[in-house]
């Protein structure tokens, strides 16, 4: 998504750089140790899809108060880095974008207080916008992302994982925070309900898309493009589509089964890794995304043609076009 | 605090009962393994008192919506409940008020998920009262107690940590919440500012002497009292007022120095223990929560004579009495 800010970003490019003027007040605190561990987080980049998102639904609506989007556009992104640093510790990730991980530098604890001084960063800043509905969202909102994580860790190695149950982790840990995104743009711009309702549904279906992309690649990518070893998911005992996809075609004999019962793990992994690139596996799970790309952009038919409308929907043919 | 319930919280009795359905209604989610992760967090006991603050300073304002009260006071409960989740893991305690800590029994991973889950939780019960000050207070208020934590791990084994420090640091880590009780209870029941800004400096200094006597028992109560080892504060590196009016006496030569060099650490913690014991350390520090005590009973003097006065009264002046 190199080039994302120059085209897909246009419409809302001014704001996205207070956007990034606040992810770096973050840092600007009277601690000097705090300093130091918060520059490092909130200067480890990132692609600012979330924020953007918030501030082009905001600017569709052509609603209130546009002033109050730049701090729930800074929260939503904050919220964010805040789950990726749980996410690091919990798996004891040693590198996130190629740099190493705050819990690798500063130890789990201080990564997880980190965390969890950025949620309250985001919270903060969410009510800027002396919004109440608003600030119930990022509860809401939180609350799903942590189910999410939650269903994930207690599902690791059973078999019993499945479609059902894949769509709804993915629409909690990944899908709630698209939706929040946008739903939020909606709100503080005082948009209709209707208008609000539509702008969920396309940040609901655009992110429920983006995981499922993801999925794919972690099985189809190399691991220099993931940055992390091909099929990790599997390798943790996390079912994702394509390994479920894999274990509705051979039930009864696949690598999957296999990788779960801790049988000669490096050779079934590379058999899994090949049969779904060998197979229609691939092209039916995008086949699946795009469903949820194209929920995503009849949502938007409610609102009259306008630069961010049209952002919003090659962005979200972008996210099954992309290659990484 | 065993009959506190009984006494100091009479005039909110009835609403206590109320908070305590709130909080076992945490753990009626739809997933039967979060079910049993959220219902044994949320039954592991605790005395209430920061709930029963929210309700008595909202009685107290005597003002509008009282049943906004019950949510919020709920939500303050979460958060120390959440907080202390987060301690468990990062301090890898295996016992909690006797019985095992979540971490022990589900790893830290899902211990540090499900303590960012009451984290959310707490803010969606507060933002059912639809007050955005409610809500931005809640915010900064985890802010705070974030900023002390992370202060306490930066500090620990730091030789310079001073009466400033310390005042500082339970300021962040202890009173903000207590202060949050009592002024999001002003807030909630549309106290005047006046008001809000008199119950805030008393849940404030309640909660600096609150956190003083604690440390003071940390080195004068028995290991059984306490529920852990005796001075294991010192034994982490952190330095309470006692152990830094003990640095304060004897500069050059004293044990804590030693402690910290990791020298003879056994014998050189019973030095410590009985060199505070056997001083009028105690004494200073028990003057020093008394300050705090009359600094909050004073706050309360705009209010006039009530039944819930007089019992925020009588549970400032326990916080110093009580024996554990």
């Amino acid at each position: 998504m190199g080039n994302l800010k120059n085209s897909l970003f246009s419409p809302v490019e001014e704001e996205l750089v207070l956007v990034e003027e606040g992810i770096r007040a973050v840092a600007d605190v009277e601690y000097p140790w705090l300093v130091e561990l918060l520059g490092y987080i909130v200067n480890s980049g990132g692609k600012r899809v979330r924020p953007a998102l918030t501030l082009l639904a905001g600017k569709l609506s052509n609603g209130g108060n546009l002033d109050a989007l730049i701090p729930v556009a800074t929260g939503v992104e904050l919220l964010h880095t805040a789950t990726l640093m749980h996410d690091d510790t919990i798996d004891i990730s040693t590198k996130r974008r190629g740099k190493p991980t705050a819990a690798s530098i500063w130890g789990w604890g201080v990564a997880t207080l980190a965390g969890d001084y950025l949620f309250s960063r985001a919270a903060e800043l969410v009510s800027q916008a002396n919004n109440v509905r608003a600030d119930r969202l990022f509860a809401q909102t939180l609350m799903a992302l942590c189910t999410g994580e939650l269903e994930e860790s207690f599902s690791s190695f059973d078999l019993n994982q499945n479609r059902q149950s894949y769509l709804r982790k993915i629409g909690n840990k990944t899908a709630s925070l698209f939706a929040m995104a946008t739903e939020s743009g909606g709100i503080v711009a005082e948009a209709s309900e209707e208008a609000i309702e539509a702008l969920r549904s396309y940040g609901y279906n655009l992110g429920m898309a983006f995981q499922i992309v993801d999925d794919i690649f972690d099985f189809t990518a190399g691991e220099e493009e993931l940055g992390k070893p091909v099929a990790s998911d599997l390798l943790h005992g996390h079912l994702t589509l394509p390994a479920i996809l894999l274990k509705e075609q051979r039930p009864d004999d696949n690598p999957v089964n296999d990788i779960f019962e801790h049988r000669d793990i490096e050779r079934n992994l590379e058999l899994a890794i090949q049969m779904i690139r060998n197979s229609g596996i691939v092209s039916e799970c995008y086949r699946s995304a795009q469903d949820f790309i194209t929920e995503a952009c009849r949502a938007l038919d409610i609102f009259p043609e306008s630069p961010s409308q049209r952002k919003l929907i090659e962005l979200a043919d972008y996210v099954v076009e992309r290659r990484q």
